[in-house]
């Protein structure tokens, strides 16, 4: 039943639901303090005018996720949190939910102690909690998709900054006058070089310069397809692995000279050409930092998959001490 | 007197004797709890091989300062400190001291707790505690001196990384392919388009194009000289310092959607040229950052001044909980 609260507020030694909104899919399971995973639910994201059909969305999710002692609810949210607020700041690909309330009017709802997190700050805390980053505590991690994500947790916490608007890794400038426009707003941001759009993009970009590539001909490109070309020693494919590999290791390389992390981890589905940008990555961070934090950190490819953000949630409900949005 | 430490190991509520360890000039000063400087030193830093001329200098500063009644040593060091340790781990300025457990042997001889703290990160807590970051607790301060250094406090504290070497604000690549050597072994660093030594050079570099220009007979250029022909509309010395400011707002830019700070402190003799950089700068943040960080951030001059490093180490004595090398 939902509204078993616990004294201090925090989830019980039950289950957390957790919710990744995401702009197209909305989806959840329970999670346990060992951090498996039941229940798991997908349906799609109401396009939705108002902020009341995803709360309604959630709520009906919940109630039917076949999950019956939930502890609390903790919802991973594509955009930027007010933590003290409870709320939804900006959320650029769900936004009827700018400016909600969106923990509050769970939690009067459902009667338990909800949480929000951005949701690349979810999956680094998935990640430390049940993936790569075991044992580390100060971790920086990016989620390479149709855009860039990053999530820093610095001696166990979420970074979330002076106003919850942190770690946009996918938006740090990597090359200043290169002059490709990124969604941001801004230019030449870590994400239009390093995301499955950018693949896509400079491959398309190059293919007047390679007549002989496989690629050519296919006018459905996506990342993947660029990928299996790659791998199979398409030379355009390789090219546009290495130049990704150069952005993200240069991005990486001002990172490490300013977090000094114990641990990078790489997750996203364009993580997936890691054995082709690996070492171009690698280069530019041993080339570009200095030799202490270099030789320190160790980078790495994420272990949790989807679930990343999922678990990252549920963990953050689990340590919560007090209230709906603190972290451990 | 020497070596009245109180129960927690943290200065009492006497004075502190801060020290400014540069590779030229070794600055010192006691510092009350109210960030009053009295009895201050200057004297050139012997040109040692042994790392024991170093203590010695310090020590004989310290008992001629002056002071008669110290509550603890705090040492700004240009370089990588382990704290727990209590050792310079690199300082390329003082080589002598690479390696050296420099709190543990002074804390032996002057029997009183003693604080290591790298120079750009004791700078950052002077300007939170007595200059332009006062009632901030999430800074980042640049000092673009002959190189650029950075501090950054998150949330009151000293973020020092994994492992010391954070905060390496002048060594964010800002140009991937510029081709611009760095002292630090990579190239393209801010500290090649932000420092001092990056104006002279620049200002070289494009003299060839400004026949005209008031820099061009002078074959002694320093910062300063290119700042007073800047002042003076000179278009060579403007072109320097909208690259710089360009440059450093694309730095800045990125630092800003990374740490979301709530103010960023910019000082060292280069800031000098503040008024000749500041628009271009400013500009690239709001051309490059989210509005929401890009509204709240502050920019600003720091205010300390060469005292920066003192006050700080100083304030690091003060609020030492315990032990010698822990910050509030």
């Amino acid at each position: 039943m939902f509204g078993s609260k616990s004294e201090t507020g925090a989830a019980g030694p039950g289950i957390v639901l957790a919710v990744d909104l995401g702009g197209t899919h909305l989806r959840g399971a329970a999670v346990d303090r060992s951090g498996n995973v039941h229940h798991r639910f997908k349906q799609p994201t109401p396009q939705a005018e108002k902020a009341d059909d995803i709360v309604q969305a959630i709520i009906a999710a919940a109630r039917g996720s076949g999950t019956t002692v939930i502890s609390a609810l903790s919802v991973a949210v594509p955009g930027t949190i007010n933590f003290q607020k409870g709320a939804v700041v900006s959320t650029p690909n769900v936004p009827c939910l700018d400016g909600f309330p969106l923990a509050t009017v769970l939690k009067r709802e459902l009667e338990c102690p909800v949480i929000l997190e951005n949701d690349a700050n979810a999956a680094a805390v998935g990640e430390m909690w049940q993936g790569a980053g075991r044992g580390h505590s100060t971790i920086v991690c990016l989620t390479l998709g149709t855009g860039v994500g990053g999530g820093i947790i610095l001696d166990g916490k979420v970074w979330r900054g002076a106003d919850g608007s942190a770690a946009e890794i996918g938006h740090m400038s990597v090359n200043p006058f290169g002059g490709v426009k990124c969604p941001c707003g801004s230019h030449d941001c870590l994400e239009v070089y390093a995301s499955a759009t950018a693949i896509v993009r400079q491959a398309r970009e190059r293919l007047p310069h390679y007549p002989s590539s496989r690629l050519q001909m296919d006018e459905e490109l996506t990342s993947e397809k660029v990928y299996r070309a790659g791998v199979e020693g398409d030379e355009l494919a390789l090219e546009v692995f290495k130049v990704m590999g150069v952005y993200l290791g240069a991005g990486l390389a001002s990172l490490i000279n300013v977090i000094n992390p114990e641990i990078v981890i790489i997750g996203g589905g364009a993580a997936d050409g890691w054995e082709l940008f690996e070492k171009h990555m690698r280069q530019e961070v041993i080339d570009r930092d200095f030799p202490l934090p270099a030789a320190l950190v160790k980078i790495v490819r994420a272990e949790c998959g989807d679930d990343a953000g999922l678990l990252g949630a549920a963990h953050l409900a689990f340590t919560a001490e007090r209230g709906d949005n603190l972290t451990r």
